[in-house]
């Protein structure tokens, strides 16, 4: 594993270390994690964010824990129950737990072995996040036949690249992929407020990994599709349901409604572990995460002197509310990009596909 | 001519005084312009916005002007060219000044008689605005009415309220009439980045005038439409084509997806000088102003010491664009408000109405 392009690594001592993603844009600063607390503590105040990048740091974070000396088993459990309860909605955070817990059940060297298990579902996930540039690639590429075009415009709401996901993220892998392969890309960028993951994570991202890209303001987009400067979007998800619904961050719907309403295939890349077969209707029951409203009321940038300051970009005393996600309707999504292939938004497909 | 609820007035001295609109929310500062250059300055550097209230204060610029010793009609031609040179593109300040012009060309008393004109037409004005604001809240009535509530929530884009046009805006005016009437109205309040005027205007303005509010991020409004939380939308608009086309505020045309997605009344209030009828088909031909990339890169607010900060909020190094409208498709438009009646967005009927 390496520190570039990865958003989390063993560094040369054997620590877990991971990029501070809240001072980014502005720094670039490692942490090096060497206690359970000191992970539970990366995770709450999101040093460490992205659903996959959190997994892996969940099953770092275990090693880390096998770490304290002369620790047994039992002990782990007690370790292991705290990661669990540092984001108790991340899915993938449980997973990684569990495994990781059932892998060392009968281990006789913990520190060793967890080592090992951890490295391992991180190379794993990476294989995954490599699926998913491939078949996106693929699409790419179909597109820019189809229109006979030399380059492509991709747009793209909020951060689902590496700094997100284990090696290169879902909505940016394809894109990654892209560049190896030759292709002249080009990303629209969407800001995405309150919390400006494009304008800070996705904006950096793709800096560091040099590809070309234009920050906009989320009310742009609609103006670009109409005006042709849009190829393809593709986004990421957090959820979506069996028919297809995509819950992705707040402000994915109104892209998608331009999208449709100019001809402009609009994609979703995930890993398959992102479906909830449980829920069948996901604009009516996936439920949506209500954040603080000092998100909308305060941003956080570097003035003239470097120094990051927050400022209030509102009047004091009006009220903010704050949605964290939005729900796509699947009539709006062009397709899925997937792991385990590319499938249309649709009940019985998805099914027949994923659940089977 | 008062201070509260106005963009502007002439003060006891009789010079024309304002409300520094570019240190909002966070300071409420006037400004005395007592030359015609202070007048250009004024609208150059953004002190006063708003289409009806660059008019506004165009006209008073034309009898501050006059206020310069011995000043002979003749020399009055040069302060008129510097004024209107001060923003080339707005429509009501050219109209303002040339009717001006127009008005006091037989003038012997030119002190008096332009502030006297000068009066008279921003009283006209302020009573357009109250003909949209009564033909409005009709609409917002019948919403009530069809729907059975008790309230009513308008989402608006953008500032098109007091601040913007006088006597209480074009969007905002049927607001602040359905409050005079007794209707419980809560209004969704876009941020509008990147220059933030919902956020920093429409939210002071409606808690000056005490309307309920509540400040969303611009990617906010499709989920609440989606909920059941939004009963319309009114937005104002800088240019309306023949065939009912309307550039606004960038974002406007993702509002208007979302509202006719979920089957939301749109509504666009203008005073009917707003019409282009030389321009056919809005969305082709209507050109959309690209604005310094700075307005994406760097946010103004007031810091935990109180001190107002520009702080940038991407890489450095990236690259950001800026279009500062977009135009939305007469089809998403459910009607449009005028001084002369409300009107749907069609071109026979448009041409029947206004151009006739």
């Amino acid at each position: 594993m390496q520190g570039k392009y990865r958003a989390l690594w063993l560094n040369d001592d054997e620590f877990l270390e991971v990029i501070d993603q809240t001072k980014l844009p502005f720094e670039y600063i490692t942490k090096v994690l060497k206690t359970t607390d000191e992970v539970v503590l990366a995770i709450k105040d999101m040093t460490v964010r992205g659903a996959g990048v959190i997994g892996s740091v969940a099953a770092f974070g275990i090693y880390t824990a096998c770490l304290k000396k002369d620790i047994t088993y039992d002990a782990l459990h007690v370790e292991a129950k705290k990661i669990r309860e540092s984001r108790p909605t991340a899915v993938n955070l449980m997973w990684a737990v569990d495994k990781m817990m059932e892998l060392l059940k009968n281990s006789n060297d913990l520190v060793n072995d967890a080592k090992k298990y951890a490295i391992e579902l991180n190379d794993d996930e990476a294989k995954e996040s490599q699926k998913i540039a491939k078949f996106g690639a693929d699409i790419i590429e179909d597109i820019m036949k189809k229109k006979d075009k030399k380059s492509i415009n991709i747009l793209t709401h909020c951060n689902a690249g590496w700094l997100a996901v284990i090696d290169e993220g879902t909505a940016l892998a394809p894109i990654y992929e892209a560049q190896k392969r030759g292709i002249d890309v080009h990303v629209w960028v969407d800001e995405t407020r309150p919390r400006n993951q494009g304008a800070s994570l996705t904006a950096w991202e793709l800096t560091q990994s040099k590809v070309k890209h234009t920050i906009i303001a989320d009310n742009t987009g609609g103006h670009l599709m109409q005006a042709g400067e849009v190829d393809m979007v593709i986004v990421g998800a957090d959820r979506v349901s069996a028919n297809g619904d995509v819950a992705n961050k707040i402000g994915t719907y109104l892209k998608a409604l331009a999208a449709n309403d100019n001809d402009i295939p609009f994609y979703v890349a995930i890993p398959a572990s992102t479906f909830d077969f449980d829920i069948r209707d996901g604009v009516k029951d996936i439920p949506i995460e209500l954040r603080s409203e000092d998100e909308v009321k305060y941003m956080r940038g570097v003035d003239s002197d470097g120094v990051v300051r927050e400022v209030l970009v509102t009047p004091k005393d009006s009220p903010a509310i704050n949605y964290g996600f939005d729900v796509t309707p699947a009539r709006l999504v062009t397709g899925l990009i997937t792991n385990k292939g590319v499938c249309e938004a649709d009940f019985d497909k998805i099914q027949e596909k994923f659940n089977s």
